[in-house]
């Protein structure tokens, strides 16, 4: 079998340093779609009042923790069998801006799914001073790969409660989204540039990444539930559960359970398709 | 009177160094409208066939001259006082991808204008091994320097002929284009960004690098006179005769006057505004 379950489980992946420059920052923003409103000058400039960092930002330090698994002797699959399945940020402060970053990984487990393997990677990110900036843990499913009699894991969980949302934000995504987005971490470019190999796995053409996807949901929880204000964004969880062809249109649709806990969902305006499912954000007053 | 003309002519400027990584051209390349267009791959990609350089690429090692110019103790103004007002490049080999290229740079020469001074500086770009890659000379304008009774310099020229264009193109900029291009020079953000600034000289809103519109435009004429091919662009001139707002739709005019010689125009789309004006580019068979 490719996946060495017992051997996977608990391996620590090489560190990983991401020296953040203003640009750093403001090329994620720009990937994940602000720029658009006035308001998001702060994310995209670092002149006059100063440049904060998006909350998914805290995304980016973990992203390349998918590939790295591919530097395991445990796991025997190629890049375009590993699909980013889950994400779960935690933000315990804001990012030096500039700075440098620290990120520890390893193999926190494999659940068993069925129809495949879901390997996840706990992430720990820290600033210089040692300080836990960000905490990820990262799902990557392996389809195939299940039926080895493993633990399921728990339920996705976060289902929206059965009335209207309280708020649906609309964005576009652009045509070039994933060629702008992909600047910001190491992602694999198969299926997200290259239409030869979208095309052999079933898509009409090059697909966005997932986690670009959330970047858009995180900006809209942002504006609609703290002010802009990115201190007040405490974590997000999501399934990436249907793909976005660049240019999509994306509805964010949110309820405020209270409490600071945003059950959310997005989907793609014209065709409907769920694509990101069974996700929260927390956010404080 | 804040420009010492006489000490200002054949001054040198300090020489930069620009380490260009895959990401540099990409990113350029994306900061000119590129992506939209499946073509376009080639130039936002560092996967098969391999990366380009768009030829514009070129005027980026320029560019931080004329902020440059602000560090000569004969030029005593302030950067809202320094307007792009020319630019002519000419590609002498396709850049290194990646590689470093070096630039030296010295003011060729200062033309009384009448209402402005014009600030021509002229920039010599090589590779790594000494190659020439780029020559360019950037013409800064100094509204309210002129009158010093210096040279006019001659004329602009490449006025379109009295016939409609033989080809237009049509590429629509983002209203978050400024904040994208920005990340490709040193280039001041006064006016691209900061409302205050665009309103005091009185502009609705930041407006367009004159430096990106041209890129647009280049990419329009590779597209309809080079087959996409970068080696076949030689050289172009422009003048930045008018503002652009992000997210306007440009309209680049060309005229094909035989002998590879192109000259055009850029016009905005719904306000027709002429923004590039004597403007022509030599392209190879």
């Amino acid at each position: 079998m490719p996946l060495d379950v017992e051997e996977i489980t608990g391996a620590e992946l090489a560190p990983l340093e991401h020296r953040c420059t203003p640009q750093t920052f403001i090329l994620y923003a720009l990937g994940v779609g602000a720029g658009v409103d006035p308001d998001d000058l702060r994310f995209c400039y670092e002149g006059p009042p100063g440049l904060a960092a998006l909350p998914t930002f805290g995304t980016v330090p973990s992203l390349s923790t998918a590939l790295s698994l591919l530097r395991l002797r445990a796991v025997d699959v190629t890049p375009m069998m590993l699909i980013h399945g889950e994400q779960h940020l935690h933000i315990l402060r804001q990012p030096p801006v500039p700075g440098s970053l620290i990120t520890r990984s390893k193999v926190k487990g494999v659940f068993d799914k069925g129809t495949g393997a879901l390997i996840e990677v706990e992430s720990e990110t820290r600033d210089g001073s040692g300080d836990i900036i960000y905490t990820n843990v990262l799902g990557t499913f392996v389809p195939g790969e299940g039926g080895f009699g493993g633990d399921r894991g728990p339920a996705a969980g976060n289902e929206p409660p059965d009335r209207d949302p309280d708020r649906v934000i609309e964005m576009a995504t652009l045509p070039q989204q994933a060629l702008l987005f992909r600047l910001s971490g190491e992602v694999s470019p198969l299926l997200h540039l290259e239409q030869e190999h979208a095309s052999r796995a079933g898509y009409e053409k090059p697909i966005l990444h997932g986690i670009c996807t959330l970047g858009f949901a995180g900006r809209a929880i942002l504006r609609e539930f703290c002010d802009n204000d990115p201190r007040r964004f405490a974590s997000v969880k999501a399934r990436f559960s249907g793909h976005v062809y660049p240019g999509e249109t994306l509805l964010t649709e949110m309820w405020d359970l209270g409490g600071g806990e945003i059950v959310f969902r997005v989907r793609t305006r014209d065709r409907g398709a769920v694509v990101v499912s069974n996700a929260v954000a927390f956010v404080t007053a």
